[in-house]
């Protein structure tokens, strides 16, 4: 089984991700040798700044040019942590027309062109493998695609951003605000100088549309999930979820529809009960619950963020690669043959919690009330106090059954217009029960 | 890339996994055919008693005849689902040499004789799938095979049997003792009539065989691994354990030795702390930790046994085979290079809740100290306390710090030998800090 000609690996990118790589691809030579059955190199890594020291890197290796360094013959696996749509797309593409597989961690590109790049892979006979473009290194694309190929996936409802569940944790356990939260976690090193793809969860949104494409054979991409950020969460929200015995997370949710035509994804903060498995994610670790037909309820946990737990997703997907390559074949590619179409948020049915500021006196409550049941939302429980700092006003917190986001929607607007109703201070959607 | 001769599969049982397989096979035979590149049909279902009513199951696909079976050339893949040791070896190994694929779902056969089975079928080019074998329905032995393949896993930790779980979960949360629980967990079909391979471990034994051998890359029978049931828990060792703030699991534990030479494998009940995820895991639930150089911490939860998880596992190994056949390739065989040998039981290190009757005077604290002194084993904490309903006998509750099982052993050997110790009442490992 063995052959000696060894497989040549060009690695783009030698920051967290890449350096992690090559190092474990230095010291675990042999291993990965006997796991693949054949010895794999490193040919060259491309970086931008080549006068940076790089500890164990070895400089003959590096180099500027990365489009020189992925046209080469004898190039075999092209690992592509670099992030962002270009020049990692052209890169990638190059790749694959120059007959190398690709191993990629770079979520935004995945979600925003999978299925292009999946052809290229295709007509060029090579692979393209993503592990770690989402949730780290906790397994995913392949239990999803491999393990699950059998069964049908309904449901996927996860924490798979480590930088929000730190900043909502800390709210959660501090009663800090925002603001606060988030300033701990830059100082910790949990959130960029910039921020905003996390906690606008752009991030969360990239990984939601690789999971609903995987799990339901179909095409989504970015564009196609509807996506809220955490920026609007208050101590308040947070207070309010700890009195229905439940805490905020942000979550990803990818749902095939009951009649099972289409699908949908979304991404926003959400409560969930303090017995639901999620709620007790701490810091900065995912965790994604899988829910199909056969299996039931699967959930997958462990650190989604960082260089080594990203590094090995990006090892395993090498080896997978390379075995492909040693047997002269490809692994799965893209299964999108459902074409189940992505359903706007309006159809998405869940529950919500609605916090309204109204002026305390008698009558309101049926207002408010028959205001819910014109759009046709069903009122689970309401609770009505006065507020001590507010004269004259009181808040009411009602909390639905299920029912349409659209409802939901026109239902708020319709409240709004009430001269009774002085705010909605906050919507929640209310899941995972 | 779709071929139009369908593959024929064989089906070697047909009880509560094999009809969930029939039904899955028929109600989803286009989304299988999708997603494997080919159609997919049931050759025939060999049973042992085939004039029980079936329902969904073509009466024409029935035989008694396994053998005649799996040697039916059109036959490509053999899914065996009866279990045990013989027939089915002998079955699995005609078909690998009638060139079939197999799925099982076997994992006594698996951890007996998995290297023989592996030699097989690479012999005759053939793939051995049997993510079944381990945990139902949750993605273990892929995770483990494929997407750690460039990592290096320490440690798999992980309940592996529901029945066990069920028990142990109606002790803690009830006071029940042991008989009374395995009662309610009989009654609700959550024990067979003869409850063995449950209780005295040899199903974890087995999973913990096979976890080992494929996170190790090494060969782990079930005679490697130290086993022992939870018979001889005791409502007063689930009491203790709620003390210390912990509670009750029968744990599977695979662990590569501090020096890297060696490995171990154990199945034992064991006190983990209630902060520990484990700990949280109830009813007949599945979860398992594996714990690896890059990835750090993983954790896989689900429903570890059932008709349908266990055929959701075997028919995601199908679609693997299945495209393996189309592709003309076979799938990663087995990885035993490392040739890590198993070290006994008593070189395994960890911590000890021991659990002393004494003789109500002064001095056995100092006595007992230093047997433990003399042995090598360092103590934690100590918890004296007198028995009401005992004259003259006080008890004496030893938590140490980790130590070698030999060096435990020998402890215990020596204490029973002083006078002023009455008794062990129980002597239980402590996992998971």
């Amino acid at each position: 089984m063995m052959r000696t000609r060894p497989l040549k690996v060009a690695l783009l990118g030698c920051g967290v991700v890449g350096s992690e790589v090559a190092r474990i691809m230095t010291t675990h030579a042999d291993d990965l040798t006997a796991r693949i059955g054949a010895p794999v190199e490193l040919a060259g890594i491309a970086v931008r700044r080549p006068d940076r020291v790089r500890e164990g890197i070895p400089a003959e290796l590096v180099t500027t040019d990365a489009m020189e360094l992925v046209k080469r013959e004898d190039v075999d696996v092209v690992i592509e942590v670099i992030g962002g749509i270009e020049p990692a797309r052209e890169l990638i593409t190059t790749a694959f027309a120059h007959g190398a597989s690709v191993v990629s961690a770079n979520k935004a590109l995945v979600a925003a062109d999978g299925a292009a790049l999946h052809a290229a892979a295709e007509r060029h006979g090579a692979d393209l493998y993503y592990e770690a473009a989402v949730a780290g290194a906790i397994p995913l694309v392949r239990p999803l695609r491999e393990s699950l190929a059998g069964d049908k996936v309904n449901r996927v409802l996860g924490i798979v951003n480590g930088t929000t569940n730190f900043i909502l944790d800390k709210m959660d356990t501090s009663g800090a605000g925002y603001s606060e939260a988030l300033d701990e976690a830059t100082a910790l090193g949990y959130a960029e100088a910039d921020p905003t793809a996390d906690v606008e969860g752009f991030d969360a949104a990239a990984k939601a549309a690789i999971l609903a494409g995987i799990a339901f054979h179909t095409r989504v991409t970015i564009d196609d999930v509807h996506r809220e950020g955490l920026t609007e969460v208050t101590a308040s929200d947070i207070a309010s979820a700890k009195r229905m015995g439940c805490t905020v997370k942000l979550l990803a949710i990818c749902e095939r529809a009951a009649d099972g035509a289409s699908v949908t994804a979304r991404v926003h903060p959400a409560m969930i009960p303090l017995s639901h498995p999620l709620a007790s994610v701490r810091e900065a670790y995912n965790a994604v619950f899988v829910e199909s037909d056969a299996a039931g309820q699967l959930m997958f946990y462990g650190p989604g963020a960082g260089g080594s737990p990203t590094a090995s997703a990006v090892l395993g997907d090498l080896v997978a690669v390379c075995r492909n390559k040693v047997a002269g074949t490809t692994g799965p590619g893209e299964s999108a043959y459902t074409q189940l179409p992505v359903s706007p948020m309006g159809e998405v049915v869940t529950r919500y919690h609605i916090s309204l500021d109204v002026a305390d006196k008698s009558g309101v409550l049926a207002q408010v009330a028959t205001v819910f049941a014109e759009h046709g939302v069903s009122i689970d429980t309401v609770r009505q106090q006065g507020r001590p700092d507010a004269d004259g006003e009181a808040s009411l917190v009602v909390v639905t059954h299920r029912a349409a986001d659209a409802a939901l929607s026109s239902t708020v607007e319709a409240l709004r217009g009430l001269d009774t109703v002085r705010g909605v201070a906050s919507i929640m959607r209310v899941e995972g029960e």
